[in-house]
This record gives C-alpha cells, structure tokens and sequence, in this order.
C-alpha cells in the first residue's frame, strides 16, 4: 500500500520528498518501539513488551522498501550532487533506524524476564534516557524533512546526557549487585537495557550527523564529545 | 595513498574490483582487531589493549575513502543492475566493519580495567567466540572477492556456534558474581566484551547476507537461525 505502484508517473522532486517522508516514518515507528519498551520496562508489563517484541518486523519491511525505492531512483533517475548525497544518506539512516528497532525489541525481551523478577530501583533513569534518545530521534527526523542542518546539528551535540545518565544506572546496578546476589540477574538485564537505549542513543546522533551531511554537504566534527566512562567504571563491593 | 590519483583512467570494471578488494582490506583491519582485542583481554596485556584502541581510527577513514569512492563511481558511471547492487552492498558492508571495529575498540578498553582487576576463570569461551567470529568476517570478505554466494550462505548459516558459546559465558558470569562480590565488576565488563563478541558475530553474519545477496541477486530467508537466548536467562545464587 505505501509502495509506489510501478504505474505513477511522479516527478523526480517528488519522488524525493516521498523518500524523506518514508524514512521519516520508519523513524516514528522506531520512537514508538522505543516508547513502549521502556514503559513496558517501568510499568512491568509483559503483554506490551510483547507486542514490541512482535512489531519490530514492520520496521524490517519498511527497510527493505525504502532500500528498494532507492535503488530505483538510483538506476531510473541516475542522480548527483545533493540529491545522490540524499539518497546515500537515507540508505545510511534506515540501517540505523533499523538498529534502533532492534535494540528496542531486544529491551523488551529483557523486560518480559525482568517483569518476573523482583523490582530494582525507580527506573527513573531508564525514563529519562528514553525520553532523551527519543527527543533526538524526533529531532533528527525533523531535520531531514526540513531541509534543516542547525537542527540536525543540535542533535549531534546533545547524546552526552545521555551518556551521563547511563554511566549512573551502570554504578547504581553494580551497587545493587554488591548489596544482594540476588539483584544480579535483574541487575544484569537492566544494565543491557541500559546499554540498549544508551546505542540508541548514539544511533540517533549518527543519524542527526548523516542528516547534516546530506542537508549541508559539509561534515561534522571527527569525534563528537563523547561522555561514556561505563567502560572504565569499577565498583567495590561495600565494607 | 590508497585512494585513486584523479588523473588515473582505469576502466569501469577495474573500479569495481579494486572497490571489494578495498572493502575486503576494511574487512581484514577490523579482523585483526578483533583478534589483538581478545588477545589483549586474555594475556591482560594493557599497552596491546591500547594499541587497538588507537587503530580504530585507520578503519573509520578507510570507511570514509570507501563511501567517497562509492559516491564517485555512483556519479559518474550511472550504474544499473548488477553493478549498483554491489555498490549499495559495499555501503553497507563498510558500515557494519565500522560498527565492529567500535565492538573491537570498546572490547580492548574494558580490557585495559580488567588487567587491574582479579583473573576470572579461563577465558576460553572468549577466545572460541573470537575465533568463530573472524572466520565468519574473513569468510564473508573471501565470498565478496570471489563473487561466491555459496561461501556467504555458509557464513549465514554458522553464527549459531557464537550464541551457543556466548549464552554459557552469560551464566557463567552471572554465576562468578553470585560467588563473591568482589568477582562483580570484572565479570560485568566480561559480560560486555563477550556481547561485543556477539555483536559483531551478528555484523558478520549481516555482511555475509549483503554479499549473497550483492553476488546472486536473491535474498537469504527473513530470519536465520538465532541461538541467543541470553536475554531470558535467569540464574539464582547459590544456597
């Protein structure tokens, strides 16, 4: 239904307003995958995160039509300069989005086990890095269809919260495995959602870095601040 | 030095193969560091561990000189067919060598904390998954050069041994903390180098989808065989 059929005739400008809104779509989708597993995660609700779990195969097919679609303007339109940049920069981003699915369908899984174990923590971090990695989602997307490089820059420079809130669920989870073995395995599948939603986060930035690019034709920075320390946190066991 | 002087004038088929064999040279970087990051991991060997950390950067510029390369050859050939499918294909396989060569750079920076931490168990299952992840990516290279579909399907097929292996190191962590506090923050990042293993097991199954699909024009099935059934795992303290 939302493939072109073969037989419209569409001018190519329009043809490349449908691609950005088709990727921006399966972004919107993404957001909400990744909404709902992190209210399933908060609220304990196995039944919606099994329906996550069950959604992510709409974002596969949209990422095949849309690869299709852009393999079709390549070969029909023969495009160059920004509109090729555009095109390269779509199939770049809905193998992110494409991810983001994934990471977010990976959450949910882990919130089904997680909804059977005892409760650890308000999760309010958990909240607060998806609201955050959403946030930039949205906005990336905004950016593409806008034609709007400040914004897609902007993005680019706000992931480092989440990063900051990430490190603090990474203690805080080794603490409450220190306290008590059995926090550990809760402890451990809430620090994977932790890891999940923190690549989703990144995946966004790449997004928002993609976007500038294809908008500007000018690249961002080589690194962009980067606030993760997780990777060299070491917790001692108490007394 | 590896990027094509302007001025040459090589022909189209030319291009095309110095274009795998420029991917299949990404491919082998990011293999390499797999393999020094493991290394690193198992002989605590810190300065190795840093070294890998500073390499990351060579497969990020190769993975920028590849897209460029990706673009000029889209521009200015107007490929169909056969040929855009490769191009597209190399795209994407350059983002996924990308992606594993970060696994390999986080997985070389947790080592650098656990060579200061207290050894944990033997760390064969790590090295197994490293290995059967380098064959699966050097695979997938050698089934891209060689224009050898049955090579990648082969690769599709085999990412099962890595889950298997990495499904007993998660319990086997889990397991490590439940023992003794003082195992937790070791076998946390532990359990982070062997989901980076995991990871990029499943980029090298993606890369050699991409190449089957790049070399015979067909699709492998939707879903392949996925053993990873770690995100449900439960494990109870001892006593």
């Amino acid at each position: 239904m939302e493939t072109m059929p073969e037989h419209t005739v569409r001018s190519y400008g329009e043809e490349l307003r449908r691609l950005r809104e088709m990727v921006a779509r399966m972004g919107g989708l993404a957001e909400r995958q990744v909404a709902d597993a992190t209210s399933a995660l908060v609220r304990r609700d196995a039944e919606l995160a099994t329906e996550v779990m069950g959604r992510d195969s709409a974002i596969d097919t949209l990422e095949r039509e849309i690869e299709a679609f852009c393999i079709r303007l390549l070969a029909l339109r023969q495009p160059v300069g920004q509109d090729l940049r555009l095109i390269i920069a779509a199939l770049k981003i809905i193998h992110s989005i494409e991810r983001i699915g994934d990471y977010a369908r990976n959450a949910a899984k882990r919130s089904v086990v997680l909804a059977q174990q005892p409760p650890l923590g308000s999760l309010n971090g958990f909240q607060r890095m998806a609201k955050l990695v959403q946030e930039n989602l949205k906005g990336a997307m905004d950016a593409l269809v806008n034609d709007d490089a400040t914004r897609a820059g902007e993005v680019w420079n706000s992931d480092q919260s989440v990063d900051e809130v990430y490190n603090g669920i990474f203690r805080e989870m080794l603490t409450f495995m220190m306290e008590d073995p059995r926090n550990i395995t809760a402890a451990t599948h809430l620090l994977f959602v932790a890891k999940n939603l923190e690549r989703i986060g990144d995946h966004a930035t790449n997004i928002a870095e993609t976007v500038y690019y294809a908008v500007s034709g000018e690249t961002l920075g080589e690194e962009r601040p980067k606030a993760d320390s997780s990777a060299f946190a070491v917790v001692r066991p108490p007394g």
